[in-house]
């Protein structure tokens, strides 16, 4: 029997408050909808009591999303959870998503506080978010930091309470796989209660290994992935939702699955890119525009000759409308301009001149132009898509 | 007692030969120079039988690094063999890298041939360079997908023949790390000769996972990492230099260290991002520009109370020359252009006239603008640095 592993989508919360990334309404809700469409299980659409611009896009996210339960953020605080459960008031499916630091590091520093008191809080701010919503989240700040038997105190304690999902947040994005694993692990074997609701990995990417510490919390029993597309969010962002899916999708023996539709990751991963104004890598997994490039001679060689030599998934599969066309410096200029066509660069006669020469100097150095390349050389002349 | 772990870096060949990363010879020789001084043991400098150009890189590096061994890859073939010592004559210390596929999937599709003939072919060409240099690695492609009894067979018979380093590419970027962990340690625990050699990773991050697969190697027994800085090359890109350095730096539990002078982390990637054209995204682990940014009201707060709150290394330690000098809306022309300038942009009276108001334009949206900011200003206004 197959495990269900509910995806929560925090690219319109934790991704959102990157500097440079803010959205107005009309953008979160467009996003809201492509997150809905692209099968998410939880959409986090901001932080209710952070600003009147944040409560106007969670009650607008709540109006339009119609699969999708749609969360609000909260600190373990009344009044944060009484302006999440208003602006949540027309969701289908509202949550709240309330918690408090549970690291020793931040329940002294940051809270100038000690364990009981932190727990008789989140006990306290998930039964008050229950007399508003049933699907209430407890997040325990810093719990990749937080010593395991208090939070493994913290975690049935909560649940007792009502708390229906119990997020163990890596804030600091610190963690090794190994030690995820023995994290989950023990909770789910220490936990009495813990068949009451469900644990959830929300991992930070500082050491590259967000991916992984998520894969590894699922290997051990955590039912729910918090990610973000594009993997964007503070500091080095959060977990990348198209490689926690693909890698699911992609790994059968990991006998878990998501409803994410796949052939829609590419799509949105670029809306996002150019919305937040936050440029994705040519060398980003699963999206980025290399991600299924083959450019050496040797694996191209291999690839041509068993496309499985060197690919493990295919881009339609993601959503790139892969073609087999690469332009060289034999291409004409009505080749070149079909091409840039189809990239949504509608260029005049002179336009296309001068393109077309530095693109046969390109073409002479590296010999075939791929559509990433030709991108690059649009941004170099400073065009942009019709 | 501490296992010095080897790194191979080999940005200059599975990085350079990413489709426009092309670098000349001079670009390639200022890169090695950095690379020795930053403190990788290995720098693969080229494929020399694969052009003339390539030959050229690797015998120009070897003339100049003083330190560091410099590599030549190979295939399993005479021909590259005799031209890769040929190309090494120079170095100080020479390492010839060559190898052939090792899964079935490559010795059928990609050789036409089959397990025995593929393990005398290696065997061969071990035998062949160990003529010419003391220090030969053995790449086993696609060992990441290899039937785990015909590898460590492999694998035995390769150090057999005199190989020092035997490579275990995950050429496709597939294994998930606690996979890895277990085929590295079915090498350690079955292949009888294993301590005369060292094993090494060599991962592709196809799902995200090339960091965390590294580091699951290592614990596991490897002693050397193959990497690139900024995870560049094919596809999804290599294994990133600056994540496992410091992955390793940070989690004194592995018991584990590099020869790595972290502080050099950020100026060379900057340099090998410029030189290669290849952008780092803002949420890059480790030297993306937002690693450091804490940017959320509540992160602020947190890691002004106490910067280890969220903080699991500085920015000094990777060289980001870090201020705390945040600007605003009240902030005026001349701590802008102050700013601008430790940023290395000089700018004249009438540019500052006209950045101001953008400035004013951006504060008055985000209220904190940092240094990611303004270099993002600075080119959507198209300037560049001094």
């Amino acid at each position: 029997m197959s495990n269900r592993i509910y995806v929560f989508d925090t690219t319109l919360r934790d991704g959102e408050q990157v500097p440079g990334c803010q959205l107005n309404i009309d953008e979160k809700v467009m996003i809201a909808q492509k997150l809905d469409e692209l099968g998410v299980d939880v959409i986090e659409a901001g932080f209710p009591v952070s600003s009147p611009g944040d409560f106007r896009s969670v009650e607008a996210v709540s109006q339009v999303v119609k699969n999708a339960t749609v969360c609000g953020l909260t600190r373990a605080v009344e009044k944060d959870i009484e302006i999440a459960a208003a602006a949540l008031k027309s969701a289908v499916k509202p949550r709240i998503h309330t918690g408090i630091g549970s690291s020793d590091i931040h329940i002294k520093h940051k809270f100038n506080s000690n364990r009981d008191d932190i727990l008789a809080r989140g006990v306290k701010a998930v039964k008050y978010a229950k007399r508003f919503v049933e699907d209430v989240e407890f997040y325990a700040e810093d719990a990749g930091r937080a010593d395991i038997e208090f939070l493994a105190r913290l975690t049935e304690a909560v649940i007792d309470a009502g708390a229906t999902v119990v997020n163990l947040p890596d804030t600091t994005g610190y963690l090794l796989p190994t030690v995820m694993h023995d994290r989950v692990s023990y909770l789910m074997n220490n936990v009495p209660n813990v068949d009451k609701a469900i644990l959830s990995m929300h991992n930070h990417n500082d050491l590259g290994m967000a991916t992984a510490n998520t894969i590894a919390g699922v290997q051990a029993g955590a039912r729910q992935v918090e990610v973000t597309i594009n993997g964007i969010g503070e500091r080095a962002g959060n977990t990348s939702l198209e490689e926690v899916a693909m890698t699911l999708k992609v790994h059968k023996e990991l006998d878990s699955y998501t409803n994410i539709k796949s052939e829609l990751l590419y799509p949105l991963s670029q809306l996002v890119s150019k919305t937040m104004r936050m440029p994705v890598q040519p060398n980003k997994a699963i999206i980025g525009r290399n991600a299924f490039a083959h450019s050496s001679g040797i694996h191209q060689d291999g690839f041509l000759k068993h496309a499985e030599n060197y690919e493990i998934m295919t881009p339609q599969e993601v959503g790139v409308d892969k073609s087999d066309i690469v332009l060289t410096a034999r291409s004409g200029r009505h080749a070149l301009k079909h091409r840039l066509q189809l990239l949504g660069y509608e260029l005049n006669k002179e336009e296309i001149d001068l393109t077309y020469i530095r693109f046969l100097d390109l073409a002479d150095k590296i010999k075939e132009v791929n559509d990433g390349h030709l991108v690059t050389l649009m941004q170099e002349m400073k065009v942009e898509t019709a």
